[in-house]
């Protein structure tokens, strides 16, 4: 039936886009939300995300969001509604592969952050960090992985290992059940299709960065 | 003269996206490369920046290249225009704050890299930290950021400290000279609007990641 799944496809393609939006959304709300700013406009969220506030409210009315034309919308309202639809509620544990200076700042960052998403197990190569605990969270051997992921339930990964070690740790996540990936290395992974991989780089925010920190360099010297 | 005002920022809002655009066509085509294509077409590189193919020809075209309607664009010819618009020919030193756990992480990353970007300075405020060297990089006190910023005509600036000291890590950094800011820190900072700041929130990723890990879950068993 290929009519049928090159509709599906789109429909995905349509719906992966809005919940990045509203992933976005939701930064720029915690953050006005930070600032003590009670209602916003949705051109405010549009700004941020580079989109139309027209996009915004659509987006917005999808989750069955209304604002008041007068006023915007309700920050903390509007924050409950998207982690309704984006969140576990019983909160989502995470299986990190690599327990180096990169995993540890994460499993340190995460247990700083809400308690929805946490480092539930941690797994490394390196027989010397074995059975280290970081912030609570115990470093397993990989080969624990396919036990410790069914266990505590585990559905999303994160790569924080060298480029060179990268597939050999997706391709472990992805045996052991995982099924959503954020990875770290600068490589491409290959993965089955249904597996969701984000990819962080730091490269392409720094080029960025610098490209402008350059312009503005120029632009302050005419 | 407001009108004047109104249409540079217009100019500058699109120029903002187009560079944002080009990076993340960079980041695929450095994929195609590793894996040995030497062609790329118009809509492989739109899927992936979540754009069409119209915009991604457009954008190429701006920046003076066109492909062939046959086999594409040359991958290796495409990155090199787009470097000699993004790079400083000269390489480009970045000041880095927080020698913890994510900075060491990041220090190292950027050593595994290409070498048009490397950390030059590093900065803590904890004394047990200053004078230690990382990946040839040696960690300094925050006092003496004016000096090596000067020094080493720095104009890229990460924060990579926990949140309570982002923003005075941020207020050194742009009093020192620093002009454009990767924030890691998952709090607002507040600057001029001169500073070009670029966020890294892993949260949003992850949330993400999670999400999709989850529906596809759910699909995986109807």
């Amino acid at each position: 039936m290929p009519v049928t799944n090159r509709r599906d496809q789109e429909r995905n393609a349509v719906s992966h886009k809005a919940i990045g939006r509203l992933c976005v959304y939701r930064r720029s709300l915690r953050k006005l939300q930070a600032m003590g700013k009670p209602f916003v406009y949705s051109h405010e969220l549009a700004t941020e995300a580079s989109v139309s506030p027209a996009q915004v409210r659509r987006d917005l009315m999808g989750i069955g969001y209304s604002g008041s034309p007068n006023r915007g919308y309700d920050t903390s309202e509007l924050l409950r509604s998207i982690a309704m639809l984006l969140d576990s509620p019983e909160g989502e544990g995470v299986a990190l592969v690599g327990v180096g200076n990169l995993g540890r700042a994460i499993i340190a960052y995460m247990a700083r952050q809400r308690p929805h998403l946490f480092v539930a197990a941690a797994f490394d190569s390196d027989p010397e960090k074995i059975g280290r605990v970081i912030h609570g969270c115990r470093t397993l051997a990989v080969e624990e992985m396919p036990r410790a992921v069914r266990e505590h339930d585990l559905h999303v990964g994160i790569v924080a290992v060298p480029s060179a070690a990268a597939q050999d740790a997706a391709d472990r996540l992805v045996a052991a059940g995982i099924r959503g990936l954020l990875n770290f290395a600068p490589v491409p992974l290959r993965l089955p299709e249904s597996i969701y991989v984000e990819e962080i780089d730091l490269t392409v925010s720094l080029e960025k960065a610098a490209y402008f920190a350059r312009r503005s360099q120029g632009a302050g010297l005419t």
